[in-house]
């Protein structure tokens, strides 16, 4: 199943019962390059120490993009005796949530994205129709930010903790914004004895948003609903309502909700990240580490210095990790370098979908 | 017209014929980013020197890409006293174009990709069907490569020039390569008196593949002709052919024009921009000093370190260029804000195509 922007809310439903389902779980990243530095094949070898290993990966990899990222469940059905498996192939895109978010750069080295290309990769999915995601510090900004915007417009609404100290005075309006609130506070006036039932004020800015906020709840505590609304330009307007009190409660209501869902919508691929997460299943991969450390970069916090500190962070969002390289070339796998490659394709065989497939020639060279 | 790697070679006499009959162009460039530093609005502003602003944005805007080019040509038809407009819209991307050639690495801003994503930008056209280019002193290291490859390669024929000196002799073959070399020797021998005409030898390294080269060279001087072939997964293998005098001499005529179209192919975009430069005609842009420096840095050289250097070069490169923004905001056009407002419009007016158009909003801010 593959996974957009545009299909991501419906479809989530599907992949969270998906991940609970599920005996373990396969991930596997493409990335918009492997290497700032040295070539591909030069930055590790089989000699690294795995500290030089971590320190060369977040040296020289972790500038670029982790755009695709795939997730393949496993149940097992006693009756039939086989594994069920579900595909899914998320697209993912930092795309700014508003004007102030996060204006994320990110590297592309061309031989990867030739190599993609090559294989048919979709650009546009990534870049017009890629799911956003937060990290963890990102997602704890905006959701302070949006309860903080909540206060500053809390409209009158019976509860406390929406309101904040400014709301409760008389708003202090500058000398030179004078003349401009006063002819809102006429309009809103006009609109208590008119037939009206709404007023789009003009588009204006943000500091004078906060000005008429805080004067109409001052002015007007009952009977009014308060919103900023940003026309199809992303110009951004208020527009005032005549509600009673029941409607100026659903609407609030709706407001909340609204608000939280965008930001749940900016969380995005996050919010499937950290189902895995929770649900402490055993994630599979093949040659992993630059997936995991990717997947920690951009959907938990910074990677940490040392490898330790990676270890310990890592042991925390995915508490079991089974990497099928590693697997193929220790005991009981490795007998000798026949039986090596013949069980080797017996393990990877677990992974499945063309995705999963075709990234193994895209990384860093095999560890000895 | 889009332009890509599809149709670039078909399209390249209409785009050479475009611009010799042109009376002016205008050029617009799309980038991948803006800014890898300061924020898009604060990278540049109206009070700095010349020299501060090319300083700042070859610093913070030089390793994005510049991967979409519109060019527009206008040719004034006298008889009907109006302008011949040709637009053309060139997808580029730095395909490597063998193992051995630079892999490039770009940033990309998400804000700058967003927004080209909001105007319908296709991602694929430039990722999966972009134009390859290679500056100056890249196009002279491949045409040196290849010139080197086809000496190394000279397959006996009566041009000395082709014939390097370690083809006048038998080849140094290393002891661990002789039961090798003698195999092939062996096979070739085979060749001559099977009524087969071709004989693919098996894929080998490319130090496998010189000694073939030089030992065939010594031992058969006449009557084949030794070419590598590339499989569908890029495996080389030797073919040998049996072949009379004039046959191979045709044969090596038209390796050596697939060279040279190989060579063409890898210059790519930048023949069109050699095409414009040696026209000499007068270049139109608008806000275009980004333009301009991109040009300069993909399809020419390295920019200069300082702004001095970087005017010459690009006198040499662009004799003639008016940027209508500086245009706009000079005498006689500068007459006062509403005039210059209105002059403003009457020359973008000549910029046409909605790939000009649109690009304005991308730009570094306006200097006042």
């Amino acid at each position: 199943m593959e996974v957009t922007r545009q299909n991501f809310k419906d479809s989530l439903k599907t992949v969270y019962s998906a991940i609970e389902e599920a005996d373990f779980l396969a991930i596997d990243g493409e990335f918009s390059g492997i290497s700032d530095g040295p070539n591909v094949s030069a930055l590790t070898n089989g000699l690294d120490t795995p500290e030089e290993r971590y320190t060369k990966l977040k040296k020289h990899s972790m500038d670029f993009l982790l755009f695709q990222f795939g997730i393949c469940t496993f149940t097992y059905d006693q009756a039939k005796s086989k594994y069920i498996i579900k595909p899914f192939n998320f697209y993912v895109f930092p795309k700014p949530f508003n004007r102030t978010s996060p204006d994320l750069k990110f590297i592309c080295q061309s031989s990867s994205i030739d190599f993609l290309a090559s294989q048919g990769f979709d650009f546009n999915k990534v870049f017009c129709h890629g799911i956003p995601y937060l990290n963890k510090e990102e997602e704890a900004q905006l959701r302070e930010q949006t309860e903080e915007r909540r206060n500053q417009q809390a409209n009158g609404i019976n509860n406390q903790s929406f309101t904040s100290p400014s709301s409760k005075g008389p708003a202090h309006v500058p000398q030179e914004h004078k003349d401009y609130i006063n002819r809102v506070i006429a309009k809103v006036e006009g609109l208590f004895t008119s037939s009206e039932k709404t007023l789009d004020l003009e588009p204006c800015t943000g500091f004078q948003r906060k000005l008429i906020y805080q004067t109409l709840n001052w002015k007007f505590p009952k009977g009014l609903h308060v919103e900023t609304v940003e026309t199809e330009k992303k110009e951004r307007f208020i527009q005032v309502c005549k509600v009673d009190d029941e409607e100026r409660k659903r609407r609030e209501q709706q407001k909340l909700e609204r608000e939280q869902e965008e930001v749940n919508d900016a969380v995005g691929f996050s919010r499937v990240i950290h189902a895995i997460s929770k649900s402490g299943k055993l994630v599979v991969g093949h040659n992993m580490l630059l997936d995991v450390m990717h997947t920690i970069q951009q959907f938990y916090l910074p990677l940490p210095e040392d490898l330790p500190d990676f270890k310990e962070v890592t042991m925390c969002v995915f508490p079991r990790l089974l990497d099928t390289k590693l697997m193929a070339s220790t005991q009981p796998f490795k007998v000798n370098d026949l039986m090596n490659n013949i069980n080797y394709h017996s393990i990877i065989c677990i992974k499945t979908g063309k995705h999963l497939a075709k990234s193994e020639t895209n990384r860093t060279p095999p560890a000895k």
